[in-house]
């Protein structure tokens, strides 16, 4: 077995690196204090930290002259998008020089008869689809927050509609990538498929900017949909909602979104919105389809929640009903931070096999509450992968310890029923302590390695992902 | 750049290997005759060659046990699954150990709720469906052979279904891998998607056994098909065709398979089949839906066909009008292997944009012709692939070149559009010139480094893939 040990060829040189960028990029080089400060935080619950100065790069090319220069010096890179990372994958934490892809936002090609199109990494998902809406094609992949697409291929981000659109390791067709040495690697085709050598895109899709800087990126995109129809319906219990949604996955009907928010959840909601939905578990779904194939479904849909013993069910396909019906599950993350005021988020984030989902929730509700946490639970139940919201106060050391606690047990056990510590944020600081009960020895020794061959000296977001 | 020659660390010690493979599996290592023969060869037209020894492991730890002693003695280990290769990749070109998992077919696992089941490499893909018979769920991945799963997740395979189902890039969750040193490796997760560390799934999927053993797969499962309809079309032009495949996927239709026949197979089939098909390109078009949803779809592609001028429009919804139907797509490989009687079939698969495809068949066909081929073709047009089969004497060296110069332009012009060299069928011993202008040198680099991290004496089947 090769090793690469992180040897510095020679010790860090700052000052020269430093000297270097501002050459290259005059003003587009900084170190004004907001600047740095900007540019060490995003929207974990880990400590900021300051980085040595921030690139503002505009092509390919300079990219691969900062990591030639910070290469040459052994000063790290670690890579920023939108700032919305929720694992601390952004922060600094060797300092060194963050680039940030601000001044790379651009929609380079779209090919409506191919379905792709190709971007910069600092274009955000929003923009994107406002720059496709006359094209009849969208692109998919949802997350929280407006994330730029290079931060959602660095985290193999998804969002609610990936049970039937995938995730960023479905949508990437292929990448630019500036390797740690400068070279400029081209993963991909714009094919479909392919069949021709080792696929080099999904490695670097979800390495979260430690095995190179993407500076490009070939997306799949799709179809809008026909028709759009939602339903909602309240249950007696967890288990019958995820009954309810596995189900509606066996008969395979056209559902596009499965969303299940718990009691708390819907407390957390009706406080922020003003909403009155009763404290019932509530399942949201959204389908995706021709007029006749949604009424369809629809109609199979309720006769579904009915043998589950749901109730409240409401159906809606009109723009204004369907904003109604789903101003509850757009709400939630304002809800969470308006509820029981807490100063961080601590998001969970396990993704779990279906078949083991109820029960994973059940012991996480039941944990939480154990120890003092009224934690709201939203989930993507169509992908078995839920977010439960321990509510802390950073400066509260009993609390926090008491939420750490909660998540790891809530991950041990997602890993032991075959589940993953993290079904879309990342691993960033917090679950690398995660990665050898969750991938064994061998993995991540093999994983170490091909680090140590990407990037030899560790200078490409050194801290993350792996323990 | 680290670069990893292989040096072996010692002369290949055969005989050493022998007698230790002989004492770990008794009369499971064969060196007889016949059984050498019958694992030097596959369906393509590259020429056999024998093996030194063939094993029958049964489990992953035989495997592990197999490779440490392969490993120790610098024998080649070369994997084979049910031999349908078709681009030589199971050859044993540097001599050495053929392991065969004719001993490793069982269905190990299927859990329904989660959508999955875990198969040993050996099984075949028409066996995996029929033990899932009574489950309601399906594994979708249909390549024209009935291959074995192992030998489909090596070449990272696909069929006529991969535009609704995807490949066996999306089809496989996880692995269980055997190292050339004998380690065993977990990749992957049973939860549906993962946002946890580096994807060595994806490493694996489509790399030919060379660069570990597959030992164990995962599979995602759908669910079957409510209803399934068919509907088949002549057009005037292959252009008309093909562009009506793409409106069909640009209005959201839920088609499973869009199938291309140009005249040359037409012809072709109905000599061998007996029909009388006009000798003009069809497509052939399946539905998977609600009944509601299947009715509306064959309602509006009634529609685009008529627009885009296609005639003999026919509609089937029950299994025997469906059989009569496909027959004639059915019977397209048997149709290849009738046609003026050659010896041989060299088939050709690029993968291209599909903005690409019309103009891509075009000059296959022309440069066929012009060269003395009447060439038939067959399209995954929803993907963007497409066989042309060159029928070629092996024994006329004139024939022989003239086909590969048709197929390397074929392959130049696919790549040159942005396509790949090989959508399905893999790299194998032909395609390796190939590489360098489809991946450029970075990425090959990059893919040698990776083979030489994996396998530092180049023993997992030597000479495939990489130039």
């Amino acid at each position: 077995m090769n090793t690469h040990t992180a040897k510095p060829a020679a010790p860090r040189d700052l000052e020269a690196a430093r000297d270097a960028l501002a050459r290259l990029l005059g003003d587009r080089f900084s170190t004004g204090s907001s600047v740095l400060d900007q540019h060490g935080r995003d929207e974990s619950w880990h400590r900021p930290q300051r980085p040595d100065g921030v690139c503002f790069p505009e092509t390919t090319e300079e990219i691969s002259e900062i990591c030639k220069i910070c290469f040459a010096h052994e000063v790290p890179i670690v890579a920023f998008g939108a700032g919305s990372s929720v694992e601390g994958a952004l922060i600094p934490t060797s300092g060194g020089i963050v680039v940030s892809t601000e001044r790379m936002q651009q929609l380079l090609n779209v090919d409506t008869a191919n379905f792709d199109c190709t971007v910069q990494p600092g274009m955000r998902r929003i923009a994107l689809n406002e720059a496709l809406r006359d094209s009849g094609l969208f692109f998919p992949v949802d997350p929280g927050a407006d994330a730029s697409i290079g931060g959602m291929t660095a985290t193999r981000a998804s969002g609610t509609n990936a049970m039937r659109y995938g995730t960023m390791a479905d949508a990437v067709r292929g990448l630019v990538v500036v390797l740690a040495d400068g070279r400029i690697l081209r993963t991909g085709t714009r094919a479909r498929k392919s069949a021709a050598g080792y696929d080099l895109t999904h490695l670097f899709v979800g390495s979260e900017g430690t095995l190179g800087f993407v500076t490009e990126i070939t997306l799949r995109l799709f179809p809008l949909p026909e028709e759009t129809d939602t339903a909602i319906s309240s249950f007696d219990t967890l288990d019958d909602a995820v009954n309810a949604a596995v189900a509606i996955q066996q008969c395979g009907l056209p559902a596009a979104r499965l969303e299940l928010l718990d009691d708390v959840m819907i407390d957390a909601v009706n406080a922020f919105s003003g909403t009155d939905l009763p404290l019932r578990p509530h399942l949201f779904i959204e389908f995706h389809g021709s007029r006749p194939a949604n009424d369809h479904a629809i109609e199979l849909v309720g006769e579904i929640v009915k043998d589950m013993g749901g109730s409240d069910f409401e159906w809606a396909r009109t723009q204004e009903d369907r904003n109604r019906l789903w101003k509850a599950r757009h709400d939630c993350a304002h809800a969470c931070k308006n509820y029981r005021r807490p100063k961080r988020l601590l998001t969970c984030d396990v993704c779990v096999p279906l078949s083991a989902l109820a029960e994973s929730i059940a012991r996480a509700r039941a944990d939480a509450r154990e120890n003092g946490f009224d934690a709201p639970i939203l989930g993507h139940v169509g992908d078995g992968n839920y977010h439960m919201v321990l509510l802390v106060d950073p400066d509260d050391a009993d609390e926090v310890a008491r939420a750490q606690g909660v998540a790891d047990r809530l991950v041990d056990h997602a890993i032991e029923v075959g589940g993953t510590s993290t079904g879309e944020h990342g691993v960033g600081i917090g679950k690398r302590k995660h990665m050898v009960h969750e991938h064994g020895e061998v993995a991540v020794d093999l994983m170490r390695d091909i680090k140590g061959l990407l990037d030899p000296r560790n200078l490409m977001n050194p801290g993350k992902v792996l323990p």
